[in-house]
């Protein structure tokens, strides 16, 4: 799952509060935890205070085998640093955003930027997830490319993280995955990925509701999952017309009772209050909703 | 006027090349260098490459009092730690683009992230221009915004870089500037914009020919003015269908008779070998029009 960053009231990372939070998800049922992802609000941080961050994690005994590490950064010396960073303290895997900071610009190009990335990252390789997620990165991975890096660096690119919420487009990654992991970003659709060959997800609602998830993903198309399914629309249905990482903080906020949670870093400013109400109205009417279609 | 960053063979900064063309610059007539702007692909390189260059080209003895610094970063603590260092190193300015990773921010966000950066710059405080450039950003600054930076912090914020390439804004921009100092970034508006009380222009295109541009804003409205327009309105075709910073490289490449200008970080790519052509030509016949153009 794609956790969210609590904040302390000066705007920094509030590391015991992550580390609380990452805990409780793994007992939760969650199978690892994405850090410093886009709802992670990655690209907000420096790179000084994400491996800072990691690194309390760690010493606090966050298993690196259960992190992904987001390296998004329009830089690509600091994809690598942060890359070599996360496979030297053996973090699982390292999800890997193209840079972002331009548009408009060509396969080849992207290519490039994906193996200079890899081949500075230095020993020991990391275990990439190639992140697609064109709504935010601008950068588009089409099936040629993902192909192309796939074959160009067989040990290292083990997967796709696919946050496009473009059904088409991931069913058609799915039946040609080959080797690949993939993971859906979009909750509504991990029921049908998992059914489809996906890995599971990496989604921002498990930070409110980390069982309906994982319910989901062990029962995609049996009683049990389609309820979960219903329950994790309803909550999806939050973001209709609220932007998506405010969102998401009021949802942890609302789940969790601490409302420190809906501190965002600039850019990003919280919900409204009543936004806020509202969007803890929607989770606990899908959190009841859960429960009575839940078995046993 | 905004640099291009001359690459070594390894993707690393050539800054020898890049101080002797500074100077060049100088001596053809710039007021001063705008470092690792957009057209010097600022974003794609790390903080500490960044400090490295600039401190290269101090030490090369560019007077830092010509020199504003691109601070374009995701990452506020980025955007601070640029400023702070060009602050100290005593540059003219500190060009500011806000947070440009999330798309959709409010005022409110835009605000509270300039205001943490200038907060967090520390002392000596900097000089700031906000860089208004929607298309690239994502982050479009309206005058509303602006106006209430410039009141917020007064002897901070001294200007505006407007490359909307949007005459009607920028024209109301100009009649609202106050004291701030308003430069454009588009080619074609110079002399217009000048003539209409704008401060300069920090462009990409006197990379290439410099005392066109010289020309363009000493005289926008006179007869070696409109000559001088001409062959820029002539060089600005290059950009027709053709990516900016690539084009960029190589009218530099063409006028310096150097084809290592042509290197780009990924993942922006060098044009193709025709394209490089095309756009020389463009130049030589440019600057044989400004030259019959020319008085004396």
């Amino acid at each position: 799952m794609a956790v969210v960053t609590p904040l302390n009231g000066d705007g920094s990372v509030d590391a015991a509060r992550l580390l609380a939070h990452c805990q409780g998800l793994l007992v939760a049922g969650c199978d690892g935890i994405a850090l410093f992802g886009t709802s992670g609000e990655g690209p907000s941080f420096s790179v000084a205070e994400r491996m800072a961050v990691l690194e309390a994690l760690l010493a606090g005994g966050l298993p690196p085998d259960r992190i992904i590490v987001g390296a998004a950064c329009a830089a690509l010396p600091d994809v690598a640093a942060l890359s070599h960073h996360a496979a030297a303290a053996g973090c699982a895997a390292v999800l890997m955003m193209p840079p972002f900071f331009f548009d408009g610009v060509d396969d080849e190009g992207v290519f490039r930027a994906y193996a200079t990335a890899i081949e500075t990252t230095g020993t020991p390789a990391p275990k990439v997830l190639l992140y697609h997620i064109p709504k935010v990165s601008r950068v588009p991975l089409g099936l040629g490319l993902i192909e192309r890096l796939a074959a160009a660096f067989p040990d290292i690119v083990v997967g796709v993280k696919d946050s496009s919420g473009d059904w088409p487009s991931t069913e058609r990654l799915l039946e040609r995955r080959g080797d690949l992991r993939i993971f859906v970003g979009h909750e509504p659709h991990v029921g049908r990925a998992i059914a489809n060959g996906g890995a599971g997800t990496i989604c921002g609602i498990a930070n409110a509701a980390p069982t309906l998830l994982r319910r989901l993903c062990d029962a995609p198309a049996g009683p049990a999952g389609s309820a979960a399914r219903l329950a994790v629309d309803q909550v999806a249905a939050a973001f209709d017309g609220r932007p998506v990482i405010p969102t998401l903080k009021a949802l942890t906020a609302a789940a969790s009772g601490f409302p420190g949670w809906n501190r965002l870093r600039p850019p990003l400013t919280p919900l409204a209050d009543d936004d806020q109400e509202a969007v803890a109205r929607l989770l606990r009417s899908a959190q009841r909703a859960a429960t009575v279609g839940a078995p046993g």
